[in-house]
């Protein structure tokens, strides 16, 4: 039986401000990583090594390793799309590298113009690099659209099981499924990540789902159901791929931090300050469309203390 | 094995306009009900016997429950507080009765003015009565507040089987537990469904989750995986108990629609159809809390139709 012990990794720095235009200052992302760890969050991505040009909201990604490495615990992350990235990102000191993967050729080809036998290519000299350069830092292939995509529609998964093999075989040290454009249902996720695991095992490290259609929290429940322990999700569900049209809203992290807390799975997350930090996150990004809904109620009175019941 | 055929049953029209305080005019709530069962809707939930005076919103629920019979196939539902309402509705023609039996009992004084034990008498009275009249006319109890109360917090598991076997035992035809004001998890509906259907059997029909914290469809997979295979919507996800403080929002008949499409479990349901009618409500509605997340992104473009995606 796998452990009771569930990780949320915040990318709402990341997979959220991706999908913004304005640019958070970097005092802001400073404070939201600071109140993240605070609130006991303790997996981060930060940001992106991508040309500035292409998400100058991303341009400070290594001032916000720079600060998150200095918080004691602290896993910090970043996305990588390439080869110069990595380097960055080695350079940078970040404790795990994200290089997404699209099953979907037609998402692969918007998103990194390079087809999904080329990401692999470059993730093998990534891992090389990596190797030479003497880093400790992880890394993890996301294989994004694993569940279908708005620009081809369906995603096969043999095509998903494939591409999961290769990223393996390419000596990375763990791999993830993502639901970039939430396609995904109940049992399709079932039925994937099981596959997925008796392939990669323990390496099977993270779900990444968006709540695009409101099946979101379902997924990350059928996807728990298989094994997996680590999940990504976002601050106020902020997210979506620029190349994935329609691509709307990650789970939210707060929404998820209730799902486990109430199911008595232990995330070392504390709710209230959770909440707190989405509050500010909402003035930060005050006219931005925002998900979630745990923060419209608060807590339950069976799980005090309960700010919203007692004030309504 | 259940079958994978599910059942939504629609009860905007009850529980999401009794949370609201405008009334629809009857013409409005007609063209609902027709473009419900158009759409492939099977079960509604009209109205409430209550007095007028407490729900001037749902005065009109006899003219409804005449018109909804016309419609073929259609299983017509209206909740029903007390035997003199059980007498208006087996006057009407009604197909089946729903009988709130709240398990806190804070709410069942707040709701019913009757403690639950004084509740459970009422129901055998009205059991006795649908007798007497010779009326085919079904009930249903839904137990409320099973997973907990925003009144009184915490309900005892025990307590609500408890309630669950006294209900069985007055003759009713069928039992389903209720959810609220959204304190559920997965794992608590596991739980109470598993052990509720021990006693129930099939009798055990209907599953009610609000969506008040964001696990309303995984809680409705929960269920589900329990055997359950009815469950109550509604459009848009309106609704809330005038005094359940804080419960607002059943699940979305529309995201639920979605849901079991996308498992491949037929519903029946034409859900561009249904979509339609949500746009239509939603101008009826306008400034009131609306809920669900499907019709922002409409169907994947491997479901298609998929307007919204290809607008995007």
């Amino acid at each position: 039986m796998p452990s009771d012990i569930v990780v949320i990794r915040e990318v709402g720095l990341r997979d959220g401000l991706q999908s913004i235009g304005r640019t958070v200052p970097t005092a802001h992302k400073l404070q939201w990583i600071q109140s993240a760890w605070r609130a006991g969050l303790r997996e981060i991505e930060v940001g992106s090594f991508v040309p500035p040009r292409l998400l100058p909201q991303l341009a400070d990604t290594a001032e916000l390793v720079a600060y998150a490495k200095t918080l004691p615990g602290l896993s910090v992350s970043v996305l990588v799309p390439n080869l110069k990235g990595a380097e960055r990102a080695i350079e940078s000191g970040a404790d795990l590298m994200l290089l997404p993967l699209s099953a979907s050729r037609a998402h692969s080809l918007a998103n990194l113009r390079k087809a999904p036998d080329e990401v692999i290519q470059e993730i093998g000299r990534i891992r090389a690099a990596r190797d030479a350069a003497g880093s400790a830092c992880l890394l993890e292939v996301g294989i994004s659209t694993a569940f279908g995509c708005t620009i081809q529609g369906r995603v096969e998964p043999a095509q998903v099981l494939d591409l999961l093999r290769a990223a393996l075989d390419t000596g990375v040290d763990r791999v993830g499924l993502a639901d970039t454009v939430g396609y995904a249902d109940p049992r399709a996720v079932d039925a994937l990540f099981t596959q997925a695991y008796a392939i990669a095992g323990e390496r099977l490290a993270c779900g990444h789902f968006h709540d695009t259609r409101g099946l979101g929290v379902a997924n990350v429940m059928a996807a728990l159901r298989t094994g997996v322990r680590r999940f990504d999700a976002s601050l106020a569900g902020i997210g979506g791929c620029p190349h994935a049209p329609g691509a709307s809203g990650n789970v939210a992290s707060e929404d998820l931090a209730y799902l486990f807390a109430s199911m008595g799975m232990p995330t070392g997350i504390d709710i209230p300050q959770l909440l707190q930090l989405r509050t500010l996150v909402a003035e930060w990004l005050d006219g931005e469309a925002l998900h979630g809904t745990l923060w419209r109620a608060g807590l339950p009175k069976t799980m005090q203390p309960a700010p919203a019941d007692a004030a309504a």
